[in-house]
């Protein structure tokens, strides 16, 4: 199977490529086979040449649409989509324990399958192809990515505290065993202890071990909050970055690094040189009123910084388009100054930031002959996103995830003219529709 | 003409209906003529009755979409839409002086005419009914409005500062004159002194008189920036707001003050009791890093706040959704409060509180019988605007203007599945991007 996307507008995300270009993407199996700018004599000739020219053949055309790499959510809790809207506008304690807890406990398995479902078919139309999930009952959740045709990074969420800590972390152990390199390579696997306030060192040692005896990367919780902050020196005397870094944490593990929005010179100065980095979910802490991660202060450092969404329940949207247009703005109102995190440096946290958060960067995030075939076409030709007069300005500040026209993973086209190829739609909202109403009835 | 919207979920955005219910809507020329409950044994029975029923009846199946009143953009630069992404991630005076003031520069009568074509095509599609306009040529732009059905509020922008002063003055009382009421009554004017920093006292005090003349409001940009402050306190040695306030722009005038980002506790003291209010534009003063309009406090004042993107040069996008948005989520991080400016209070910055800017409260705003037939339909079944716990979280938080399905002005259809009815987009599409690439080259 070969796609042809044929004379798009395409921006690669790579640095040999400072400039979007018009030409042709072909796709070959799961991996793109070449990029051919419109000045090349290839342009446009068919390809592949005669000898293989029997396979078949998938002609997408890409006038007015600019082609770029899937965008990365590198943090998610994808069955909180189920609870979406539930409980906004409330203070973050009141939010967790009077609203999400409780619900979360109604949610049965087969409610995660598809809480995740709806999440992936949101994320599949505005344009995410590989995406990060921290949660429970995981096998559910990897099942869904299977059939739906995704890439994602699945981690068994490890909150300490009662009795059944040992059953979690055989979940999180039997996780990584059974669904590392799953779904032909499309599933990896992390270690997720939630966060330094539900971890005591003693659990956080032996996750660290278990990371280490896996050679598997650790998703985190960090400094989301200023009552974290407090809990944690209260606790040990120490801010939760200190926490985690006299833990050994920072290393020699690649670690991932959610929310970082309080963090300190000092605690930037603990992440300096670290491998992994931070994810930044603006609309989230945005919404819960936790403030700005001082994202550029860390890119200054040398630390990569990628992008998420957080779970529906809190952020209500899964749209990376508006995490990157809400990075960008809060970096420039952070600092009074429009030039920090131009266009392009927020399209780059939820391309190649992201894919090296995941330790994904050697397969996706950029667009290259020889990299997975994970990709979006974008409509331009759209009174809201024309003229282009610069097209990173238009991607980054004026695009939303609709704009997406199709969405491919690994080579398989999972959405294309806006209708989903690898999910019943409207069995997915049906099912969303019924389990949510049931879950919170009461609450 | 009779327009039936049938089976809807109602946001009234009226306080006789603090929820949503379902029901059906039912216009006639273009008013509302009824709302009727699913409660109601009218519900969807024929309506209007017998005796009329002769006149034509176009029925609109609602099942499964939220209709709402239509967005008011309180504060705009419609034409500007041809210099979006032209110039982004600049420092402010590097992006005026460099960037918007040469362009400008360079746009004729016909530019200004397609250049505000584009932005309603893109309002009309993400939900926008009514927009207040402040530029240049603005018979243009009246007769854009004409023609596309929009309703819209009209000021001649002035700038003061060289020979051609009176001749603008001129043309403000002419665009007063001869538009006030027109296009069916869609058209309304004010007055538009720009700035503090670009009109002296004598050329303001000129302005006030005829606004008090000519019965008109007057449209004013205000502390958008700490660059303003401090050129109004080295000429005046005072605030700009201060410097409004002992002109006397306060006293019984309608004024609506566009940005208001630099307002301290005494400025705010100036506003308290003023007719009219401040148009909060987060979007734009995030992307160029002015900083947070206190909004929250002008209405613990009793100020008015209503909502506008300002030029797409700026904001780059001319979604309201957008501004909803990040209205709401910069209270929260501002008061580090997540229950500041709730889903509910920002929809009615963008509907109540800018009809009640824009003096036209008693005809738009909020969905009412005997009210002007403004409203648009959002199409709620998708994955990102599902499942529906609170419809005025989806509302705010989730939906984009690309879930507008229908969009109605005075009664007439705009937009009806996502199709202009009033404008042929491919012509606005391309005279947009041949005149936008004629206006930037070589700057």
């Amino acid at each position: 199977m070969s796609i042809q996307i044929r004379n798009a507008t395409i921006v690669t995300m790579c640095s040999a490529y400072p400039e979007p270009f018009q030409g042709d993407v072909i796709l070959k199996g799961d991996r793109i086979e070449a990029i051919i700018p419109a000045t090349s004599t290839e342009y446009n000739s068919p390809y592949p040449a005669a000898p293989e020219a029997e396979i078949e053949v998938q002609v997408i055309d890409g006038t007015g649409m600019a082609v770029m790499p899937g965008l990365i959510n590198a943090h998610q809790h994808t069955p909180m989509n189920l609870l979406k809207g539930f409980s906004d506008d409330l203070k973050l304690m009141d939010w967790l324990e009077q609203k999400m807890f409780p619900a979360e406990a109604r949610m049965t398995a087969e409610d995660i399958y598809w809480g995740s479902k709806l999440s992936m078919a949101e994320m599949i139309r505005s344009g995410t192809t590989t995406f990060a999930d921290m949660y429970i009952h995981m096998d559910e959740i990897a099942n869904a990515v299977t059939e739906t045709g995704m890439r994602a990074s699945l981690t068994r969420g490890l909150v300490f505290g009662d009795d059944r800590s040992n059953e979690r972390i055989r979940e999180a152990i039997d996780l990584v065993e059974r669904w590392q390199g799953g779904a032909d390579g499309r599933i990896t696997t992390m270690f997720g202890p939630h966060a330094p306030y539900t971890c005591p060192p003693e659990k956080l040692r032996e996750v660290i071990t278990l990371a280490e005896q896996y050679e598997r990367p650790i998703h985190i919780h960090l400094a989301e909050t200023t009552e974290e902050v407090s809990i944690i020196r209260e606790k040990y005397g120490q801010t939760p970055t200190e926490y985690l870094y006299q833990l050994g944490l920072f290393e020699h593990l690649h670690v991932m690094l959610a929310h970082g929005v309080h963090l300190n010179q000092r605690d930037i100065g603990y992440l300096r040189g670290m491998r992994g980095g931070v994810v930044h979910n603006p609309v989230s802490n945005l919404k819960l009123g936790c403030g700005i991660a001082p994202i550029v202060a860390l890119q200054l450092q040398g630390i990569t910084v990628g992008l998420g969404t957080d779970g529906a329940g809190s952020a209500t949207t899964l749209d990376m388009f508006a995490e990157i247009k809400a990075a960008a703005w809060l970096q420039k109102l952070d600092y009074g100054d429009p030039t920090r995190m131009s266009a392009y440096d927020t399209l780059q946290l939820a391309t190649t930031g992201s894919a090296r958060l995941l330790g994904l960067d050697h397969e996706v995030g950029t667009l290259e002959a020889g990299k997975k075939a994970d990709l979006i076409l974008i409509n331009l030709n759209q009174p809201h996103l024309q003229p282009v007069h610069h097209l990173y300005s238009i991607l980054a500040y004026a695009a939303v995830g609709g704009d997406v026209h199709t969405t491919i993973v690994n080579g398989q086209v999972l959405m294309h003219n806006r209708q989903l190829l690898t999910m019943d739609e409207p069995t997915v909202l049906h099912e969303a529709h019924t389990r949510a109403k049931r879950i919170v009835e009461g609450i």
